[in-house]
């Protein structure tokens, strides 16, 4: 199976490596990073940047379609070309995952209609607008789609993929190659369970995040260069 | 204060990624990739490649020591001036964080002399070698010394040292931030817990993943560059 995993300027690490983690590890899963263009990426902290080493034009077909989210995510929506793209990519799936508010994109692109969704638990009303049917779940699936609430639920929903794939056994193998047995160290279950304080401090990040990215495309003003293989 | 997340080829991403997400966004933290030279470090797969802003040589001072672990570790092991530079940046820090046998590179540069770690539940046997006092925890702290059990255990150790930063109102603001509520699909809560097919299978996947970064190293054999800000 071949697994594409979308880049974009300002995408959440987590929401694309959790599920990468898992889901690269099936066997005789070919993985590719492909974005707008091929380079550089620079995730939403500007301290980060992963390769792309294909692009929209020549990522061809792809049987798991993977979109993570992240502040970039707004801006994606505003290119209707790149939508235009990925809806065509999710045509010939035979999984599309979203993951927190990365969901957002596969609505936006129309992949949604008729369907029910999970997301990051801030995006939930934005999510809705699209007239998704948004479910408040750690991951969920309708049909062929799969989507995953905030960040670190690319995991659990990676490993839910992963054994619909190859089954149970490889679903178990690879949450024990990645020994996912979490124990925070907090005792709140859900995002409702979290403090008022928290909730309002998350959200005003969420927006300065957005203005950092506005103002400063690219790699905090680096430059990177990418050569592809001979 | 200023984090480093020391890259090699070979590691597995979320190792570094899981602390990254959530140590990168206390208020105030400065958050450098560096590896023993910049440029960009493929990751176990060879489906991902990421960029090293800065090296061993320039590195400077660090207030967090952050080292993830992966197949790549045991080469890493192998390089003495490696360790050196590793250890010497060690006694500048507040704290030094290991993640899966990455914390076998803490133990072997001689940094965790009398002290208990935890590590990737493959790796007990390899790091009590050292005659570190290995303790079968999700996330464990001796000293200044933070370690983490395998791979996704990574989010756990992260969220408790930022607690142990920030306090518990900014680690629970980072957790809801990262949505970690998990829910994996499966009910083993250890790894101890897995089926023994499972652990056959990891143990298998672990020899293999070994002989193919011996036989190549690199990224996949593609060509990278990168050019420094002006």
């Amino acid at each position: 199976m071949r697994l594409g995993i979308f880049l974009f300027d300002g995408l959440t690490l987590l929401d694309a490596i959790g599920g990468y983690e898992v889901l690269a590890r099936l066997p005789g899963m070919e993985t590719v990073f492909f974005a707008e263009e091929e380079g550089l990426i620079a995730a939403d902290t500007r301290a980060l940047g992963l390769t792309a080493t294909a692009s929209l034009e020549n990522i061809g077909s792809l049987d798991i379609l993977y979109i993570p989210g992240g502040p970039g995510v707004d801006r994606v929506l505003n290119k209707p070309h790149v939508l235009d793209v990925l809806r065509r990519l999710d045509e010939g799936t035979t999984w599309t995952v979203g993951i927190c508010n990365g969901v957002g994109i596969l609505a936006a692109a129309g992949m949604l209609d008729g369907q029910s969704a999970t997301t990051n638990y801030f995006y939930r009303d934005d999510l809705a607008k699209y007239g998704v049917d948004v479910v408040p779940e750690r991951y969920h699936r309708s049909g062929k789609y799969v989507t995953g609430a905030g960040v670190s639920a690319s995991i659990d929903t990676g490993l839910y993929l992963a054994g619909e794939i190859g089954g149970e056994m490889a679903g178990k193998t690879l949450q024990l190659g990645i020994e996912y047995y979490p124990s925070p160290p907090y005792q709140e279950t859900t995002p409702e369970e979290a403090p008022d304080r928290s909730k309002a401090l998350v959200k005003a990040v969420e927006g300065m995040s957005a203005q950092i990215l506005a103002q400063e495309p690219g790699f905090a003003g680096r430059s990177f260069e990418w050569k592809p293989p001979a």
